[in-house]
Formats: structure tokens, C-alpha cells, sequence
């Protein structure tokens, strides 16, 4: 059975995400990040959507607010909107310095301990959030880079970044998460919860999630505060 | 003044690397790990340097020993030579898969943060451990990576990986780290220094230290165990 890291926010995405390598057959390693992230809420989430699917899971502690720099890691408000229309272009300030480059590092490091040449990685770039870090040509140079420099790659080893999600629209990636029976009730998309984890509705994410079911005819399951 | 993060492991490469940041005339911003190292040691020795140089210094922390597949982040021993002539070739058990590009990683980030478009490493591929992420392609690989991943990357910034020690021989490291005044007592390079902190002498790293003052006809101010 071949081994695959999962990036593994807890989201619609890298849960759908999930969901697709685990139907592809990999032995899948879902791996989670607690870097000081506003919507912690996502790591309960990260946690039941791999228990669903009786994957290992690791989370990785570091402080990304030691830098700041994005409204996900310091004092910045998260925006909001009544409307996807509202949203500006742009980069958004929800971005987090090379977060991707970050998490891929580390997928990087656990594959290679694993003996794994596989890692999926749950973006898209429709329907997305204006990350650079969540485009074609930025996974095809992430993969150049961890030929080079790992020793598997060295020895001969190919790497592959999946991103099966790459070029689908939120309503394709919810109905192929509702495809493999995904419960999205398990997931967490929202940047700014309340107290209890219930997700605002006006963020970027939420706005998205939202437009994603709506478009597919599904019903959301999360109860929105 | 130009701003740059500084990769500073403590040694006497990344010391030397941070010696001539400052002799350019950077505004410095240095960085160390704490990854679940067994020489930790070195972190005090990054303390020691930054506040020599008068630099802003971060560490940040996370556990590589999550993953293991090192010696210097698992039980693995550390191998020992009478001479580096025992070396072995091929990359050696103390290679921790991925680290230099989750270190590149984070330093991307900070410098994004900062606004810095310089980032120092001090790697160097003559007289080196064998390490895949020390060589020339691999650094110039990272900073087409870097350009892509950014916010400040897509809005026109260029990054720069400085690696000002990639074509020296430890020799030549020590003869420019004297010439700029850096106090090699301050460093730690061992990776498997006793409780108190000394070299061991007989790691490829001591081998390599001790090789390096050697041929350049100085004496290193360490004292070995």
C-alpha cells in the first residue's frame, strides 16, 4: 500500500482532500499545523476528519505570530462581507506569509521519514482566496525543490504533489466530497468562530463554503451563528 | 537600510555567514531552531553571536523528533572518526530530511513580514557534509520558490538567497570569519557535545571544524573533551 501525506486543515478542502487519496487507496498520514492560527476551532475539526477516516495524524506546534503579518496570526481584523461581490482583489490580508512553503516543508520532511513520494494538498485556485501560494506553478516549483533536496530525491526518488482540487470550483469540491461521503458536518472552514466554534458566515472562507454548497444544491450542515 | 534575515544556527559557518551580512551593511534580523536538536547546545552559542553583533534574534520552536529519520532528532548515534578520511561518502545519518528548506521556509516568512528581499545562508558545498539542500541548485531551486509563493514575490519583489560561503572550503570560511572580527569562541558547532557543552572532536562536524583551522593555520578557541 503506497504512503501519502495529507495536508490536513480540517476544511472543506484538504478534508475532501483527504477523502480523495484515502478512495485512491493510499495509506494516508494526515498531517495538522497549530501555528498560532486565529481559527483554532480547525484543529478539532482536523482531528474528527481523521479519525473518520482512521488515519494517523500528527499536529506540529510552531508560532507563526512570532512574524505576524496576516490577519490569521495577529491583531489584524478578519474582514467581512454580505457578498462574495464585496470581496476585493487582490491578496487578502487572511494571507499568511509563505504558510504553503511552510506546511509543504514539513509534509516534506514526514514523507521522507515515511518512505512516502506522495503528498496531497488541498488547494484550488477557482473559486479561491487570492493565495499566491495555491497555484499550478507554484506547486510545480515546490516539487522541483523537493527532488533536490531530500535524500530520496537524491538517490532517485519522484516526489509527487497532488492537487486534485487544483482546478475545481467550490461546488465541484463539495459535491465530490459528497461523493465519497464526506461529512461535512465534521469540517471547519470559518476564519473568525465564536467562542463555541460556530463559524461567522461573512469571511472570506465562510462566503466561499457557502457559495460552494449553494451552487451544488447541497445544504451546509454547520450551524452558522 | 537594507533589511535581511539571517539563518543562525550558532556554528561556525552561519556565524561567519551572519559576520559579512553585517560587513555589507544589512540590517540583520537573525533566526535559529529549536527543533528537538541533540545539540542544542548550539542555540546558546546563536544567543552569543546575535548579541555580539547587536542583532534582532528569534527562535523559533517546533519538534523534528516527531518525525525522526536523523540522528542528530532520534536515537540514532552520531558516527565518530579518528579522521575525516574515515568519512564515509553518500549522505551521512546526521542529513534531517527537509531541514534546510523548513528553515529557508520560515526565514521567507519573516522576511516577508519585515519587508526584507535578502535572506542569508550560510551553507557551503566544498568541504561539506553531503548534504542534498547545501548545493547550488537546490538554493537557486528555493528562490524561484520563494518568488512564486509571496505576496511580495507577485507584486514585483525579487528574493535573494545569499549563500556567500557556497563555494569555500572550511579553510577559506575560517581565514574570512577572522578577517571580519567574528569570535570563534562564541560558536558551537559539535553535534554531540557532553553535558557541559564541549566538542566532541570525532563528529564530521568537529572533523570538518578542526580541518578548516587547521589548513588555515589558526588555532580554534574551543576546547575539545
Amino acid at each position: 500500500m503506497k504512503r501519502a501525506v495529507c495536508l490536513l486543515s480540517g476544511g472543506l478542502d484538504s478534508s475532501t482532500c483527504l477523502a480523495i487519496a484515502k478512495h485512491e487507496g493510499y495509506e494516508c498520514f494526515a498531517l495538522s499545523f497549530d501555528y498560532g492560527q486565529r481559527h483554532r476551532f480547525e484543529l478539532a475539526a482536523a482531528d474528527r476528519v481523521a479519525n473518520a477516516y482512521g488515519v494517523v495524524h500528527r499536529t506540529l506546534s510552531f508560532d507563526l505570530r512570532q512574524f505576524g503579518g496576516s490577519a490569521l496570526t495577529s491583531a489584524l481584523e478578519v474582514p467581512k462581507h454580505r457578498s462574495l461581490a464585496e470581496m476585493g482583489d487582490g491578496i487578502p490580508v487572511t494571507y499568511v506569509p509563505a504558510r504553503n512553503t511552510i506546511f509543504l516543508s514539513f509534509a516534506l520532511a514526514w514523507a521522507e521519514t515515511l518512505g512516502a513520494q506522495d503528498i496531497f494538498l488541498g488547494v484550488n485556485a477557482l473559486d479561491y482566496s487570492g493565495y499566491p501560494d495555491c497555484r499550478p506553478e507554484y506547486v510545480e516549483a515546490f516539487t522541483k525543490l523537493a527532488n533536490l533536496s531530500t535524500k530520496a530525491g537524491v538517490e532517485g526518488a519522484r516526489m509527487t504533489i497532488h492537487t486534485p482540487l487544483i482546478a475545481l470550483t467550490k461546488a465541484g469540491i463539495v459535491k465530490l466530497g459528497a461523493s465519497l461521503g464526506l461529512d461535512f458536518g465534521l469540517t471547519h472552514s470559518c476564519y473568525d468562530p465564536d467562542a463555541e466554534g460556530r463559524p461567522c458566515g461573512s469571511c472570506d472562507s465562510c462566503l466561499l463554503r457557502l457559495k460552494g454548497f449553494a451552487e451544488a444544491g447541497l445544504t451546509d450542515p454547520l450551524e452558522y451563528r
